[in-house]
């Protein structure tokens, strides 16, 4: 096994050959995800807290069964109604979770390197489940074992990203991790809606679906976040469907068996056509929720195992407590 | 065993001996929870969604207790925070749920005949725990259970249903449960507050509760739920009380022995006396509550054994994968 | 052993040597937490269910994980989305959780006295996790086990609580506990946030930080809880910090290995200087939040013992039904 981390911050920081020992530890649990009794006990007696400062009921409940059916202890911790509020700052809720002492910490955050931060602070493992527009590491593997099983392999694909990409950690992450894999990168979307410094990315860069479609084997649409957006230019809903929106003519011009993505919940009608996202032979959407729990699970399973090697070695050294066998 | 369902979406569909079969299911679990280790495995290892798109607290916590004693990883759904804000469709958001590979999803929605159209799209067992003013079975069936263990039987009895029936899906369940079970069936309340064609549910109608109490046996109110009306005549609270409130002088024109019902959260002095709602000899109010999760306890475990049986006889087909028994 | 009581309502009610088999019991779940498979199964089958009236995240986060890793059914009842919000009763609530048949049941509340009240209703044990300005035992109990580990004892220590006492059901507590075992205690702050009738509680009062924390081997800084305060003069956050903020300076004059206490959550640069707060020579505020999961372990532990003890008693009674051997 070739997965040696400590946390799971972000696709940056993985081997090529750590994404591949995670998604294929993550086909064992689409397997028993499909049983009607789906319960393995890799964490076992352990403690894993849910930590969302910012809501996301799809992936806060993905990560949730992801813990439940490994046998954790899980807990989801309430934002809204948590210190934060009284003004206690990120390190100080970080600490005093800590010494509570969970062994998963699953944190979403609105700003970029605040998972980063916080996992400096703690004993255990942490998953950060998206970071302002930094990344979503969960998000682009499980985007990534949906390709895989699709079309067979992992690269020499011809993929186009399509739509808000600036605001789009997923985006980001993707990027990052397919581009790792050696597939043909593409970003199609509206200029103001592209990240600053897009030409360093290495990857293609297109204004016309039309254009940025021929030939696509994937085709991964993105949500138009609207509440993401800080002022600039944005279109009418109409005029964004008419120009980026996937639509039947549009992705006729995609290779015959392209697949279609989209991270969800989607905007029907605004940055896809609801007969595509219902289309089975070529929505893989659905595919890609239930991909969401097996990934979650094989990566809190591998950072699990790690934790458990880690405090072993700890232990082994002179003069320590050796109670760690319970 | 004749409960055959696959879901249990109203007491419509029920026949009589399947009502019969899932109360006597339900009383094995009324010992089991009366117990200090009260856990059975019937669920063990399965997953059981809660998704609540109207607040109930009391409901979805007789759900989730009923849940966890019977050994499932139980989920709730924050309504308030999913991505139903974000415009997903409720199919989308059934679809989405329906891929994390739930086994039993408990619905809650405000409008009646959403839970149907959810259960045609998942694969799992669906329980309706109340749509709109259509229907919310396990209420009528934690009423039938209470009534059949306070008065020994279960038909031939004189039922009074009191006050707001227009608004009601509790009145509703339970007329269809107690007409099938051959009871003979009252409504009281005023004229505003009964529903349209009330003269073809084959009950007696009254307004006047002195005349409707009239040698009950069982004596059924119903909470003043002025959050769902819309617009007509709404009596005031003590203008109510006067006339459909039940104190003891209009219970006396009841039977010596009738017992006192109410589905709660009760109103103190509008649709109940605190003095009939406190008195042990009389009210059943708290044996209601405590059958609910014993007949929700029976409802998933029936469910739960028909899911297994249909999921063994697709895996018996030629050609299939034969895993399922992990 | 000598812990007997049926709940935990207050710290008034327990003997010394009570304090003292908590403690003890504490410290083995104290190593328990500490390792990576952290279960007991002393509350297995058993149901626990939260009931915060007052949100607290980081309570009910330590309540929910202790019995979580218990092995209890633990179930969080949301406040905002309750009945009590349809007009229910604090005591309608109670009897309704009482008949879903918890074992034990966690309650705070925003009046002083309602979980006593709350208590008299049910069956189950009882746990008080904050009541209004009256008690906050398994806080005080978590202090506790915190000042016998750093420093070798829990009596005769001078211990300084410091703040806005008044308000503070946090020191009303640790006051009685830490008297109960013989400590010396000084209370400093604002005389407008000195609780009437300070005169009679036995302790020093002083309005001097200076004077106060002379020779102290304990600092207990209490939170600046501007939400309970209704009218009365409030020092600006600048002026209060530079009279009764801890810093540094002041620090100095306590004795040389003297701790810093804080029940969380912080306002830093308000109460207490950063520096302070995170010398980990001085200050035991992670500790506070570790011996929290401990306490409450323990607590319910043996809550627990002592409600089988008397379920088994009730059982062994002439003519009783027998069946609690589950």
């Amino acid at each position: 096994m070739t997965f040696r981390a400590r946390h799971l911050l972000g696709i940056e920081q993985l081997a090529p050959s750590e994404i591949t020992t995670l998604l294929d530890q993550a086909e064992s649990y689409v397997e028993l995800n499909q049983r009607t009794v789906k319960h393995a006990d890799a964490l076992a007696g352990m403690t894993q807290i849910n930590m969302f400062f910012e809501n996301s009921t799809r992936t806060q409940a993905s990560f949730e069964l992801a813990g439940k059916r490994l046998g954790a202890d899980v807990m989801n911790m309430s934002v809204a109604h948590s210190s934060v509020k009284k003004g206690e700052t990120l390190i100080d809720t970080a600490l005093t979770l800590n010494a509570m002492h969970p062994d998963l910490l699953i944190v979403r955050h609105p700003h970029s390197g605040a998972v980063n931060l916080l996992a400096e602070k703690v004993n255990c493992a942490v998953i950060n489940a998206g970071d302002g527009r930094h990344e979503h590491p969960t998000q682009a593997l499980l985007d990534a074992l949906t390709i895989r099983r699709a079309k067979g392999r992992l690269h020499r694909l011809t993929i186009a990203i399509c739509g808000d990409i600036a605001h789009s950690r997923v985006a980001r992450s993707n990027l990052i991790l397919l581009g790792k894999m050696e597939n043909r990168l593409r970003l199609i979307g509206p200029r103001t809606l592209m990240p600053a410094g897009v030409a360093d990315l290495g990857c293609e860069v297109y204004e016309d679906m039309h254009e940025g479609l021929k030939g696509a084997d994937v085709v991964m649409m993105l949500r138009l976040q609207r509440e993401r957006m800080d002022g600039g230019f944005i279109p009418s809903e109409r005029e964004y469907f008419h120009r980026w929106g996937l639509d039947p003519e549009k992705l006729a011009l995609a290779k015959p068996d392209a697949i279609v993505m989209h991270p969800g919940p989607m905007n029907r009608g605004v940055e896809i056509d609801g007969t595509i996202a219902d289309d089975i032979n070529r929505s893989v959407i659905q595919d890609q929720v239930e991909m969401g729990v097996a990934v979650r699970m094989a990566a809190m399973d591998l950072l699990a195992r790690n934790l458990r090697a880690e405090r072993g070695r700890a232990l082994a050294g002179p003069g320590l407590w050796d109670g760690d066998h319970g």
